[in-house]
């Protein structure tokens, strides 16, 4: 049977598992990226492993998130991160060289490749034909300490392209249609894979914006063909020598079709406020717009500002639009400024900003109150720009073109007709600038390198090994859905601590007690009790690594989320049920508890095995159960995924 | 007796008073301009007047400081600005348009006119002959309604340059060394006036950069000549018909005399905290570098990248360095991307900002911890970057371009010498590209417009006329030495609420008493009692603005700081001090006072009248006194300035 091209890459890279739909399988990656929010947490996971050296074929540590550096401690975090990849082997990007995404592509991307990002849109290089997956810090971290990435086989989907582009619909609209018809859900546990003959009419830019926007899809990747076309680019990109061609054989099979006609599309927008939310534009036209921003990892390569130059072909913006340019790398502001765009640009009134995700994440450039903002970006969840009750738009650099001159969201082919604009045909450069300065090696003398720690970036720690007595005071016991939110607030006061896991640990639950985290460190450690479903939310791994941290041995509850009892088998934290949920009721606040035998309970491998809890206050003993695979029991008794990496390195 | 420029200026502006030194006149105002953080509420102010149009030549509303928008609010500001320009007849610059200074300069500056801006470094356009002065927003507004603005006649100091720059000194370093010789407190109650054969070798642009930090020297203005240079200069920017020929008479007389000997000029610094810190660039060389940043009003100008251009030379920036240009307008950013100079510095890895104040005002790239930071600006205070404990150094572009490379402060000659680069000679382009769409003219249909104020854009309230009888509870009874901080705290959480003073009165004195303003609501305001040096601090005029807007009355203190009482005054509050300073015992917080008879006592053109204070809860008979000059008790009787200037317009 032949294969698709997500089974040729993972049977390439699979080092643990077999490569059957669902089934669990350990995957070799040869490429990581991390940007600068997430960065901070990767290195001092790695520093935390005592490994001397990263070890995939290539790390890429981008800055792009907080480039306006408004505290010391973003300005500090970027010098972190420098220091760490010197020391550790990793590519630097410089705050300002540009977007994670697009100059990984720029630089490192390469057909059949495995890539993992601690970044959502990772997928991008989907459009080289990489399999690309974003993934959390600590997975990057382990994988760059030998670790192979877990994940379960996902379902592959043949998204058959047909037939050409008419003018003026993009690969934006593209992927618009997609989430028109799939839905934000639509992709879950799923690898996009694009095929048919509309592929070769993409240029490599136009499939990475399709693929960037997978993530939206909710898909785990997005991936096309490497061709005749993906040589050429990198070619133009002075990366020839990483081309390999790459296709899926004749008799490929796929889990399921989705067919899209090129020919068909139009313009389309995303409505306020769910990337799926998508119409025509024409449905919306007559909107007034009061803000335009061109960037992003989906929109702001060279090629997406030279189409957006195109559009405006020198008329100015209107006077109540506020119109930003904001590239995705200085490689491609650099050959846009030698081509005279920028100068043009500047010239009918739209501001040339540094390269940034900024207001992609609300950082910069808010909307006013009760406006409309029109953005090439991939996201318009109500209040990501910065101000609730947003109404921002999502669309093709071709429509923000349209509707920077208009003042108003307008059908770019009516624009076209009214101002005698020609479509703008993209021809890519034959050759880019070179970014060596903005893009630093590895040191040559590693071990010279200090860590360049400000006060605000601290150390992960590593936690204990599993003894064979577990005993301590319960801390705190709460009732049902306590969510992640409750245990490490996402609020701007606290997530400026998030490389600083000493000072965030104060603020562990305090939503719920605000003497946690002091009552913790005065008993040295000891239990949680919860309700049911304790710990849903979202996947943050600090709600597990802080609690870790204040000596927390583990959690006993009626029923845990899924993500978070991952999280805490990682970070070697037991995540026990109550056998009989009555039994809550026999723990108070303050009760001493014990575990015995525990090495023969947790280290098995049984997926399920009983404990006895001893109140020892009470005297009651109480029934719990340990529900865990193999390998994370491997992790608990290691005392956490970085201490097991760190063995078995 | 000959005239020397700024009492030619003035004599030709004076429209009440003598021209002798000390003495108060009243000037013709012929331009004024605003930015963003004062700007809101300069219109706030003028829409209580209630006047139609604004009545001077030309207004100039500039976007500049709040640029990145990091909160709704600022862009809901902007659109507030926008509005009330084109209703109020001025010119808006959009943000990104440039720094109020620059853009000024660009477009409006003339010599021989006089130019009043709500900024400290107004005074900027000294380089074309103007004398420019910087003052609080009520002055602008009222100026805008008719009003002369008030000033005692400065002395005016001859400064002599004499001979002509070496390579690598610059106009950076003329100012530089004043004001290692004059240091900061050497301009107060002074213009300087420069003369001497020294000027003709100095462009435009560097006479800007001196006078532009005539601030940093403290004084009232500065002014150049206005010659064939400055011809020259605005024919290069399409004014030539704005052009007026200016200096001072053979026998024109000075207050005081400096000499300045430009061909012993060296490249300076400015060192950590203090404008007047100044040493040469050679006693600090070897300092390691981590950010330099090119721009500001003092040295964002075309001319002054393309020095800093031309000193990198196309060098890389070093590797520990992050370098960053802010170009001062978006003019001169457009003129230098069609020259090719911003893709070479882009190559060089030098960063390229969007147009903005930014980082000269702590707004942007914080430097990292206990790091240096080299920048072009004209301020150094200590924490003024966002970071306290800061290192910010102040220098010229070469200086900032040789740093740039070599990763440390290093003299640029040496510098040049190492690398074969040769001195910047700037030869200012012939013309400039327009910037039409950024800067908008008023509405043709100025009743149309209506002000466009978001939920933080308040209105400001005008007083009540004074009456006869005035009465009310003591709300609040403080001790010695209550500063403007007291009365409105400046804090982050604070500030962003100065364009609503409905919801900045909510403030008002809180960090004494936090239910002040609930009760002096409650109370339908009344008196506050103080003690010595009451009001000491800032300018700030919210501190008697919110007081006002509470309903307070008057504040019977031992005695006030100079600016706060003429601040109450501004605002038709009564400043009365205890004529028996033991009378302060007198009166406890929540006594019923009564003043009779109070036209009588105000309304005269005696300088100091007393007035009988009763306090009703005890009986107690209290001798005040108001200390006030004619013009300022006309204030008072019409219920502030702003009443008193719509009553005269």
């Amino acid at each position: 049977m032949g294969k698709n091209i997500t089974e040729k890459i993972v049977s390439n890279h699979l080092r643990e598992g077999e490569m059957e739909k669902g089934n669990e399988i350990g995957l070799d990656i040869d490429q990581v990226l991390s940007q600068d929010t997430t960065g901070t947490m990767v290195w001092l996971q790695f520093e935390a492993l005592g490994i001397d050296e990263q070890k995939t074929e290539l790390a890429g540590q981008y800055c792009d998130h907080q480039t306006y550096q408004f505290d010391f401690k973003n300005t500090d975090d970027h010098r972190f991160l420098k220091s760490a990849a010197q020391k550790y082997g990793a590519q630097y990007s410089r705050p300002g060289n540009g977007i994670c995404h697009q100059v990984h592509k720029e630089n490192f991307a390469q057909p059949g490749k495995t890539l993992l990002g601690a970044d959502s849109h990772t997928q991008t290089q989907g459009g080289l034909g990489m399999l690309s997956i974003g993934a959390g810090g600590l997975d990057i971290a382990t994988v760059m300490g030998g670790s192979p990435y877990y994940i379960d086989m996902p379902e592959v989907v043949n998204v058959r392209l047909e037939g050409e582009l008419p003018e003026w619909a993009t690969a934006k609209d593209v992927i618009l249609k997609l989430l028109q018809d799939l839905t934000v859900k639509g992709g879950v546990g799923k690898v996009f894979e694009y095929t048919g003959s509309g592929i070769d009419s993409l240029t490599v830019p136009e499939r990475c914006t399709i693929a960037n926007m997978g993530t939206e899809l909710g898909a785990t990747s997005s991936v096309f063909p490497s061709d005749d076309e993906t040589k050429d680019y990198l070619r133009r990109l002075g990366r020839e020598e990483d081309f390999a061609p790459l296709e899926a054989d004749d008799d490929a099979e796929y889990d399921d079709e989705v067919v899209v006609n090129l020919d068909e599309l139009v313009p389309l927008v995303a409505c306020p406020s769910m990337p799926d939310n998508v119409v025509p534009v024409t449905e919306v036209e007559g909107e007034d717009v009061e803000q335009v921003i061109v960037g992003s990892c989906t929109n702001g390569a060279y090629e997406d500002i030279k189409a957006f130059a195109g559009a405006l072909d020198n008329n100015d913006v209107h006077e109540d639009v506020h119109s930003i340019v904001a590239p995705a790398s200085k490689q491609a502001a650099e050959q846009l400024a030698r081509e005279g765009e920028v100068a043009d640009m500047m010239d009918s009134g739209v501001n040339w900003s540094e390269s940034t995700c900024g207001a992609c994440i609300g950082i910069g450039h808010v909307p006013g109150s009760d406006s409309v903002s029109l953005r090439t970006f991939n996201r318009n969840f109500e209040g990501r720009s910065g101000i609730e009750d947003d109404d921002v738009y999502l669309c093709s650099p071709e429509v923000a073109a349209a509707a920077s001159v208009e003042g108003e969201i307008v059908d770019p082919r009516d624009y076209a007709d009214k101002r005698d604009v020609p479509a703008p045909g993209i021809v890519l450069p034959d050759g880019f600038g070179g970014q060596d300065p903005d893009l630093l090696d590895p040191a040559d003398a590693p071990d010279d390198v200090e860590l360049d720690k400000g006060p605000n970036v601290g150390s992960v720690p590593l936690g204990d090994e599993l003894e064979d007595v577990v005993e301590g005071e319960t801390i705190l016991k709460v009732g049902d859905d306590i969510t992640t939110d409750h245990i490490i607030p996402a609020t701007s006061d606290i997530l400026k601590y998030r490389s600083n896991i000493d000072k965030l640990s104060e603020f562990t639950l305090s939503r719920v007690d605000e003497n946690f985290a002091d009552r913790a460190e005065e008993k040295g450690g000891g239990f949680i009790v919860g309700g049911e479903n304790y710990g849903q939310g979202s996947s943050r791994e600090h709600a597990a690594l802080c609690p870790m941290y204040l000596g927390i041995e583990g959690v006993v509850a009626k029923s845990f989320a899924r993500i978070h009892k991952a999280n805490l088998l990682n970070f070697g934290l037991l995540p026990l049920t109550f056998v009989n949920d009555e039994d809550y009721e026999k723990i108070d606040e303050g009760d001493d508890l014990h575990l015995g035998n525990v090495m023969e309970a947790v280290d098995t491998e049984q997926e399920t095995t009983q404990l006895t809890l001893v109140n020892e206050t009470t005297g009651d003993e109480i029934p719990v159960e340990l529900d865990a695979s193999a390998r994370e029991r491997e992790y608990v008794v290691a005392g956490g995924k970085l201490n097991h990496t760190k063995q078995n390195a």
